[in-house]
């Protein structure tokens, strides 16, 4: 069967299968992610000899160390996998959910459902913990998923395939509800992005370069996460030990995430008074700063930021610094260099930092807070398939509800439009 | 200049537009929409002679009848303009609007706020009037909007957009806020639908072929109306006034409508008492029905229905008719031959209707009330720029909270991640 084929088979297969699951009871869904974890633990040994095969495959290929970290299956990443299945089945099912059910004149009553979306694709990369967490979140909010992992980690998707499908199974669930594309042909990404009779929305999970490429072809809406230039604005008003914590924080809590600080915003007045002490705290571990032309008068010796930096997401201990003269100026840097992902004003000025929750057009939008909270976890969203920065349908940490649809209901007792 | 640099003039004019229109107080907007009203009162008589010129050129190149209806300005229209302005000038402002503010366990309080998409694009026919229509809705919801309305309309629209200009003017919004296309050239669509980096979303307004052509050309999320194949499905269990009152004004009050019923489903068991009566009335009412097999036994001399009858939207005094054994083989049907629009289930059975409205897969289902009522005004929305027949973002009647997003704020007192 060739590639084009077989995705359409898939396809098929996972819209029939998402009618089941968007009618599945919550008992059943939870039931499944049950059954996959168990599968999980008695398949363990087997697991890890697949993965063990991908990773002499990727050694053999030349792979980079960072590459084959994120491949590896370890006995307490299957043991998270196997938790993620447990947390997943103890959250709320948010399908069926009305909200907002009020009477009209004519006398109908017009309320809202949460429903699946119905056939969700997922592209990523070769980290074999996302096929399960992506299986999971799918699962629970009741759609059918078609996954698609990188290569490299083929053998161990396989494997979890297996547990996936007798849990599905197990629990009287069609076992197509979740597959795993079970080839390396790339061609297969083409197929899944240009299916909109099958599929419904793409989650692509990887870097910048790989999402870029899915949204400019796909045919399909995409739910996307592009970069994450965050940055903190201490303003004028600001509480020194609050500004120096958080600086910190969101700087060096880590520096690999896409709510990672990577630049900070200082109001000119309190330059002096905050930069050095700051500075001193950031050489200490081991940060490296980029100064603006009055930020480098006040902290000699720093190197100098030129333009390129405050478009750049480093994902490393550096970070650019700029001082500004105002609020506006801090909100129209941000507008313009963000990512629109997450910003933070650190300020005990009400008036002020009312404006800059209004003004700062980003995903999440925060006030005496690190970046770092820009979670689904942190939020309270029980779990995350990523983070938008998109502005149609979720904006910020995606979670549940994010992968599920509002319809509307009326209930009536025959009214008829006049 | 040529057409591609005067759309992307526009759009930079639009993203520049949109940064003041987000943070516009409620009291602006709705002083811009008051003074749009009032420069249309004002300039009446010179709007009326630009549509007579458009309606002469339309007569002079041949334009069918119901288009040059759908051009002509006359007094009422221009008055329904005129009140539609007033009208959404008294909506509550749906922008800043923060919901689910919650403390989390890390002592950040988290929620949500209500957001401008940005700049909105509308792509529509030749009709005037949605010019006004589509820029109330924007200006309300805090957008910036570029309107490409049909070429047939341009000296109208273009009189229409010195009004909007100067209504935006005299309210110290930014007259750009809300740009008409003011060129014929075709490519401008093209250029529309191309420019993320301008355009955040597309609402295209207009027949199927339009809206297909725009969605398979768009790099920008569309907000789509397809076709409205809507269902009424009479129940064994259906009180038979109900279904009859419900079945005849679905589809007879009026029959050019997306939320007309177009087939009609009618289980077995309730045929012959219910069937006979309604395709009297059908037939009073000039009504065309064309049957399936067992529909053209109880109903002796209408016209067969073939294949192609589940899947067409008549718009005309013309309805297929199905009788099936189940509630299951009515949802199946409908799943698979309606539009996902809107449908409606007349039964006094409690669980049927409620397993009814989970498993149908539409944008608005129903119990016991007709499908007409699918409608932004009936719905309560207060006003509606389309309805969406998309699962991502918007479904249903879309007003103007679909015209806005949702970002996360976080309200913090220094909280640091641990």
């Amino acid at each position: 069967m060739d590639v084009i084929q077989y995705m359409q088979t898939l396809g098929q297969n996972a819209r029939q299968a998402s009618r089941a699951m968007a009618r599945a009871s919550t008992r059943d869904k939870n039931q499944a992610l049950l059954a996959i974890a168990a599968a999980i633990r008695a398949n363990r040994a087997a697991i890890m000899a697949a993965n063990q095969q991908d990773m002499q495959n990727g050694r053999d290929n030349g792979l980079d160390a960072a590459l084959l970290d994120r491949l590896e299956l370890t006995d307490s990443r299957i043991d998270a996998m196997i938790e993620g299945l447990e947390q997943v089945a103890t959250l709320a099912d948010p399908v069926g959910e009305i909200t907002d059910l009020k009477y009209r004149p004519s006398g109908i009553q017009v309320g809202k459902m949460r429903v699946p979306l119905g056939v969700i694709g997922i592209i990523y990369e070769s980290r074999p913990n996302v096929t399960i967490e992506a299986a999971s979140l799918c699962l629970k909010s009741g759609n059918a998923a078609i996954l698609r992992g990188g290569s490299e980690a083929i053998a161990a998707n396989r494997a979890l395939a297996e547990c996936i499908r007798s849990g599905l199974e197990s629990a009287g669930l069609p076992a197509t509800a979740v597959q795993v594309v079970e080839t390396t042909d790339r061609a297969a990404v083409g197929a899944l992005i240009t299916m909109p009779e099958y599929v419904d929305v793409i989650v692509p999970r990887g870097g910048k370069g790989l999402i870029e490429r899915i949204s400019s072809d796909a045919r399909v809406p995409v739910i996307k996460h592009l970069d994450g230039i965050c940055h903190v604005y201490i303003d004028e008003h600001a509480d020194k030990t609050k500004a120096i914590n958080i600086a910190i924080n969101a700087k060096t809590h880590r520096y690999g995430t896409c709510n990672t600080m990577e630049t900070l915003l200082v109001h000119s007045a309190v330059a002096t008074t905050i930069l050095p002490e700051l500075a001193a705290a950031y050489a200490g571990l081991g940060v490296e700063l980029r100064g603006c032309e009055r930020t480098c008068a006040v902290l000699a010796g720093i190197n100098s930021a030129i333009e390129e930096d405050w478009h750049t997401e480093y994902l490393a201990p550096v970070l650019a610094v700029k001082l500004v003269d105002s609020m506006d100026e801090a909100i129209e840097h941000i507008n313009h260099y963000g990512s629109h992902h997450t910003d933070s004003i650190i300020s005990e000025n009400y008036s002020l930092a009312r404006r800059f929750l209004t003004e700062v057009d980003s995903s999440s939008v925060m006030i005496n807070a690190s970046t770092r909270f820009a979670d689904g976890f942190e939020y309270g969203l029980g779990a995350e398939i990523g983070i938008s920065t998109d502005k149609i349908h979720a904006r910020g940490p995606v979670g549940l509800e994010g992968l599920t649809s509002q319809k509307y209901v009326v209930l009536g007792n025959g009214e008829i439009r006049q």
